[in-house]
């Protein structure tokens, strides 16, 4: 595909999304989600041979809350190696409803590392005991690494309404720490945890930040070794089969990409071996996934081809 | 990839499968499962530009079992359309512990078509009420034209097992029943399904009718026009995050390549663009999966990097 | 009390229920259930020591449907004795959704005999692999000779209805017969239980048919010794605990008598050592139970002191 | 009863239970119960006109966990009346398993007041925002109180390990916050109910603590108005059909009065109209309830024909 090609097909996608903008429902748990324009929309590509192209908002940064997931994994298995499939599984969930009575039938081990649950263990195994704010140190780092940018930060309010409204995920560590499947003090682990959901990026960082999934774990563009090609491989599997909560079939079947949605809106996607994708539109559907951000990328894999399947 | 690289890798793939040979549990629920030698061996690989290689019992049948529920998914795709997912969901279905508690939670729709009660709906859906020989010999015509060979038959043997056996099949079935999800009466969609379930196929006939799978819905050998790319991606969606029941992420991490398994020990999978691969070994794991099998096709990804990630 | 207390009495319940006639929801699964007069009434008490009280529509018959239950457990007790536990459990269900998540949970052992699960393993206790009319006929003949009454019949439509309809009794049955829980065959064990459930009765015969339960065991007006004294607290610990499905704790709150709702409207309800006490109204309330009745029974049990609370 | 009956029968319960001692298991997840004898046992009875009875170490004190959950109810009922159903159900909540779930389903209102969920709310209910070392105060004054001891107090050590080991209370209390139904900051509601856990008493003061419940709400011996007689029958009927977690059922059948046990080894059962009854012994059965406790609470049902039903 040309670059020229590359820019027609992100204006097309931005055009057909015109009709769409400010469905769905913004998240409103917090204040800084809730007053986000919701007829917001951006698109960002960066390829594996380094073009780029991009539509609508994709300078303006917002908060990529779950996305930071991907990125604490890919840490994580760094890390640990296999060790850490001890502490979470890697099976989509199914229905929302089910992750607590599942992770009470299977002894504190959370499904996946693309839940909560599973976040919240791969955070406390990443962080291990250690120095909270290093940590979180760390984890700015790489994301700033990544994006090649080092603009990229935590928004500290966001942190802060998080730990203020975060009972349900204060409920999951705890209950996580009656299995000893938590390590380090629970507050801890929470404050981890908040500050990487409280990341703010936009899509040109992140799309760029996820490019070394595309290409085998390593930075096509300053062949920076990120992850190894085995560790790429099983983390898109978990994005393809995980990544949209109890909606990631449905994700599957009209995207084709493995994708990680957050509830700030935004959703990054690879197409392995061709690009890295973030897309941007705070409206969330029922499933609590950007619904235009689908749409886009549902589009954008039949502009392109890029499904896997 | 030439076509002695091919045959090389098949070879390496059984020789690598030697070892294991005999690991896992034969179904036993039963008899003409439970007296297959569970040494049985065998991977048969087409190619969507017609190259083939195998190795091990390629040519001896066996019990297809839930692979099946591919075919009548596509069958039932191209017969309802869209309207399909009126009556039954595209999500993985979490723990198999979920499977009916989900169903009452969600009034009767099965989460997907590839977990036994989805299946049971699709056929009745294909059934519509009809005439149940009919319904079975256009399915056992469909499958013939698909493997491209007259030879491929149901086993009476094992469906009036099945029908002997099926109180599950049996108690889902009635309850799908109570919430208006099957249409005909219970016991013509219990024969249909017990019946599909009971085809006989060996390895060479099942990869070379599931190769329209690897090539948009085109058989790309016969040019025949089995169904669109639209329900084709869809249908290698699903088996990617559904087809091996509560082990769908584990293969998706493993194998990467949409699949199907049988608890007869078969496998199909699906190398989109690329080539349709069948395995079979009748010892399953903990998931009811063949366990030699699922070896074998994470060996043979890895030869081939046919991963999709 | 005297006599003339026990006719007040009833009187008072009645006259209160006037303003309530008529609310709550008729089932209307069936024809014959469904056609039922909204605001029918009746209550009828016999004492341990042999005096009567009704008021309202005591000698017109209704369908006593899951009452039923209390009369084949009191059979099944007789002919197994403590070897029934081993098939069915003691404790209460908890919500009604979790009935077959449990069921699948505790490997085809329903919690107690007064769920639908349960009734069908005691019924198949009961049958035993015999004959299906002649076990339909001992059931008949147990219930005329508790309310001394030759006329108790069962209703042939009913009994047709319940098995044109009884969907999710046909799954509970399969699916316990999975579990080898069920030994006639399943078709059988529905038949007998259909049958039970279409037993006519009215209030009048009800009251006199458990009054064993009130007198440990025995009937207290002929002598018959129809259970021990142990199985009785038992069967009432049961009624109790289990004996209105998800609002068993509402019931036993309000009324404090152990008591077997069914969904034709009626009610038993057993003051240990004083009275057997009959309700019926059509009307059911959100869990199942006549609403109306349930008032009644509250009315009574606070004008009488019968709560054994 | 005379008063050297009462003598004889609980000398024959206790020596009916010397073979039993040391069955069970004891809790062993603080310091302060795993170090208890597990051959300790105790049995106190207090009658409403005033005879008392005890066997074994009816003068030491143990820790009576769950079984204050009883006192708070009350407390709470007096304080709130019926508006407390608002916040907590009445039901039995089935099997242990499902508490969290059903917690989820039924958006944050526990099944019962009598589990811990349940129990959380009534003391949040109770706190409602007020000082915390106030409320503890209140709490032991009222057992005290209905001890008719000074002596009664909370074990300081008991209630730090209680917070420093309570992460599934933890991630309950979170969990109902996130629905609202904890209004008071979660550390508050979690420390007064580790305090009221803690309570340490001994089989007489008990016995004569639950003495209201036998007796419509008033204390028979020094006329202290606690509680209604509504209330009173509410609070009996609840820990008839929820006072043993899963094994309420079981206990129904087999004692026939309504108790609450405690992880302590302790049970508070009542006979209505007749008597208060405290069991002590450390060893649990599979459900967490004293086993020897609940075979002497059957024996004494037994001798003493207080069963209700």
């Amino acid at each position: 595909m040309h670059r020229e090609d590359l820019a027609d097909i992100v204006a097309t996608v931005r055009q057909d999304m015109e009709a769409h903008l400010g469905r769905g429902r913004v998240a409103d748990y917090i204040p800084a989600l809730a007053r986000v324009d919701p007829r917001r929309f951006a698109i960002s590509i960066t390829t594996c041979d380094g073009r780029t192209a991009e539509a609508g908002d994709a300078h303006i940064p917002f908060s990529i809350q779950s996305i930071s997931k991907v990125f604490t994994l890919t840490l994580a298995l760094n890390k640990l190696g296999s060790d850490l499939w001890d502490r979470v599984g890697r099976e989509p969930s199914g229905s929302r409803f089910n992750s607590i009575v599942q992770l009470e039938q299977e002894r504190g081990i959370p499904r996946n590392p693309l839940i909560n649950a599973g976040a919240l263990v791969v955070t406390d195994a990443l962080l291990a005991g250690g120095d909270v704010e290093a940590m979180i140190a760390e984890i700015t780092d790489f994301m700033r690494a990544r994006a090649d940018d080092p603009a990229v930060h935590i928004d500290p309010e966001v942190a802060a309404s998080e730990a203020d409204t975060g009972f349900r995920n204060a409920s999951l560590v705890n209950f996580l720490r009656a299995f000893d499947n938590i390590k380090s003090p629970v507050n801890d682990t929470l404050r981890v945890y908040f500050n990487q959901c409280a990341l703010r990026m936009n899509c040109r960082q992140l799309a760029r930040a996820g490019l070394y999934l595309a290409h085998g774990g390593v930075d096509p563009l300053n062949h920076a070794k990120v992850t190894t090609p085995f560790r790429t491989r099983r983390i898109n599997a978990l994005m393809m089969t995980c990544g949209h909560y109890d909606a990631s079939g449905d994700f599957a079947c009209r995207v084709g990409m493995p994708g990680k949605s957050g509830v700030g809106g935004g959703i990054l996607a690879i197409a392995p071996r061709q690009a890295s994708i973030a897309v941007w539109s705070p409206g969330l559907n029922a499933s609590g996934n950007s619904l235009v951000g689908a749409l886009a990328l549902q589009r954008l894999a039949s502009l392109t081809g890029w499904s896997v399947f």
